[in-house]
């Protein structure tokens, strides 16, 4: 992984780059728009339905929305992990000196800390994401994982050509792993989040969608087509809500805004304290650790501290938002059956907030006024199983 | 229903003319290709898979196949059957004397003769998308239903503003009463597939597929990226392969390819004789019944009249094939999680029989050679609910 002293900046033009760098080793998602759920946005939730709610009593607000979803659900390996995990190795690969001492035979290794055990679908997509990015530039890529991991997982990473080093369960232990390859092969550490590479090459994925969403605004115009908000003479987004675990894609989704006018906000589960970004974001202290078991299980990790300091230092979120287990499984259950996706838990915990979170509802309504807003949602993957879907909403019904 | 010394011939320019009065109605769904599934469909079955399969023994075929999938799951109400119901809808609007003789106050009645009390998905599918036809041109729609349907479904279906009007659960019964409505109303019958103006409908989506392809492969070309296949100065499509329950998109799609060059292929399940186009086709005689509890609910009925009269008769389908209930099951496993699309088990048994019908890959491997094939494979809808999901893989796992 690059030195920090030798990284971009974390500015928006620093994405620019980035994305001619991942451009090519990466799909550009497609964007999608569902009228089914645009409408239910708009519609407000009626009082019946906030019963029981933390907005009981509240006059349900009347936001107008249009969604446009990125899809990256649709993304190599499944998950928007791969921009970030292409960004870091191309970069290393430009750095002085790297190649010429042996880096490709030396290699990467997946960095563990600040990851608890509970959270193995975001390790997992960093961890396949890396040794893609790897295999695919003829690098070395050692991945460490407790040796209690299921047989799947460990078939699926060699499957992409890394040597799996096992450890303990305890982060602490796979830390102690990843410090010994790295002092047995030389092997450079790439973090899944904490690290200004990542956050670029992810903040990829809001250049393409505001890039998306323009052309086929304009396509729609050319067209004649127009709804409620397609009247006016709108020509992109209004704000992007995007998902925040260890906070690399909002980070960098944010600086890919910056100076756009383009709001972005960041949303999480509230489950077990999940929501640590969001209380580190209103007291103005990042929450170092997490230890939740909330069904969004990309999103179990704690906001890392570069992130923290563009979305919370730099102002770059507009604002964080959080929603329960039920409005995410609701809001899964939406994406599945009406834009007929699959998508993972934490991948809809944005839809989850413009559909059932008053607070965000009321400040949309408050903001976007009559025109409403375009509001861009991003999808971050879709790794979940058919058993796993069963499992989720088969005692439901 | 336009009566059919009215309708438009049966040609490709018909489908052309089709598509001009459906599309600003019904979306231009995306094409989508998927690196791992082209991938798996061009590697040889090993010995072993094919073990306890009719290809016992065989030395496994060798195709190259690339697949470009065209999404009507993310059609409006998840199928492509609103293809149909729109032209259907159009052409009995200028039809003379229609209007005029208030047939949109008389409005329109689904048609449940051929249907068997097994096949409520087609049905299903159908009568939503007429439903939503009449709406938007402010016709009535009379559905008729069993009294036994499940009140989701009831619900669904006056949710698009219809009259439902029940009936016994025999399709005696069901023609019965839609006979009455006829015979009070003044309603006009629409059937879901036997006739010209819902083939030409169901057609576009060949048009639109051979169109896309074109598009993304000449994109493609721009970008510099090239596969296996692309090296090759190919510019479209080789063939495109559908599935078939009444034979309307099947003829339809095979309708938009006559004279291109591009062959058009059907697919079946096997499961108790669902196979009924495949045994007419190979026959010469079309087989009128069928009685099957196929998983690919949407598949369960008999091939039309007029629909066979192209695939057999006019020998505009090049071939059918079929597929087991465990190869369809596969298929859509592979769809949710690879593709991360939402598909019922009908949209996927082309896929189906790409991945795993021996007879379906020797001939490709025959025709396509070394250059491969570039494949069109169509996804006809997506309407499942999560909890058929998991009782469908909930036990597997």
């Amino acid at each position: 992984m690059a030195d920090l002293s030798t990284c971009l900046p974390l500015t928006r033009d620093s994405v620019l780059e980035a994305h001619k760098i991942v451009a090519p080793h990466v799909h550009r998602t497609p964007v999608v728009t569902n009228r089914t759920l645009s409408e239910m946005a708009s519609r407000p939730r009626t009082e019946e339905e906030l019963r029981g709610t933390r907005w009981e009593g509240r006059t349900p607000a009347r936001p107008k929305l249009r969604l446009w979803f990125k899809c990256e659900n649709m993304q190599r390996i499944g998950a928007f992990k791969v921009r970030g995990a292409f960004h870091a190795v191309e970069r290393l690969m430009r750095e002085d000196g790297w190649l010429e001492g042996g880096g490709k035979e030396k290699g990467v290794v997946t960095h563990s800390s600040g990851m608890s055990i509970l959270s193995p679908l975001s390790l997992r997509n960093h961890a396949q994401a890396l040794a893609l990015a790897a295999r695919e530039n003829g690098i070395k890529a050692h991945i460490v994982m407790p040796e209690i991991s299921i047989p799947q997982k460990i078939a699926a990473t060699k499957g992409y050509g890394a040597r799996v080093v096992f450890s303990g369960s305890l982060s602490s232990e796979r830390e102690a792993v990843a410090a010994q390859v790295i002092a047995e092969t030389g092997a450079r550490l790439v973090p899944p989040y904490d690290h200004p590479d990542i956050m670029l090459g992810q903040g990829t994925m809001g250049l393409e969608l505001q890039e998306q969403v323009k052309e086929m605004m304009a396509a729609e115009k050319d067209h004649g087509n127009s709804t409620a908000t397609g009247e006016k003479k709108k020509t992109g987004l209004d704000a992007i809500i995007t998902p925040c675990g260890g906070g690399g894609m909002l980070s960098g989704v944010a600086l890919s805004c910056e100076g756009t006018g383009i709001r972005v906000f960041g949303s999480e589960p509230s489950f077990q304290g999940a929501d640590d970004a969001k209380r580190g974001y209103e007291s103005g202290e990042r929450v170092p650790t997490v230890s939740t078991l909330t069904v969004a299980d990309g999103l179990r990790t704690p906001v890392g501290e570069h992130p923290f300091s563009v979305i919370h230092g730099r102002r770059l979120v507009a604002g964080m938002y959080s929603v329960t287990e039920d409005e995410i499984l609701a809001a899964m259950r939406l994406v599945l059956e009406r834009a007929k996706m699959v998508v993972e838990p934490s991948a809809v915990v944005p839809l989850a907030a413009a559909l059932f979170d008053e607070d965000f509802r009321a400040m949309v309504e408050r903001e976007g006024g009559d025109e409403g807003w375009e509001l861009g949602v991003v999808l971050s993957g879709g790794n979940v199983g058919v058993d796993a879907i069963g499992r989720m909403f088969g005692a439901a019904n």
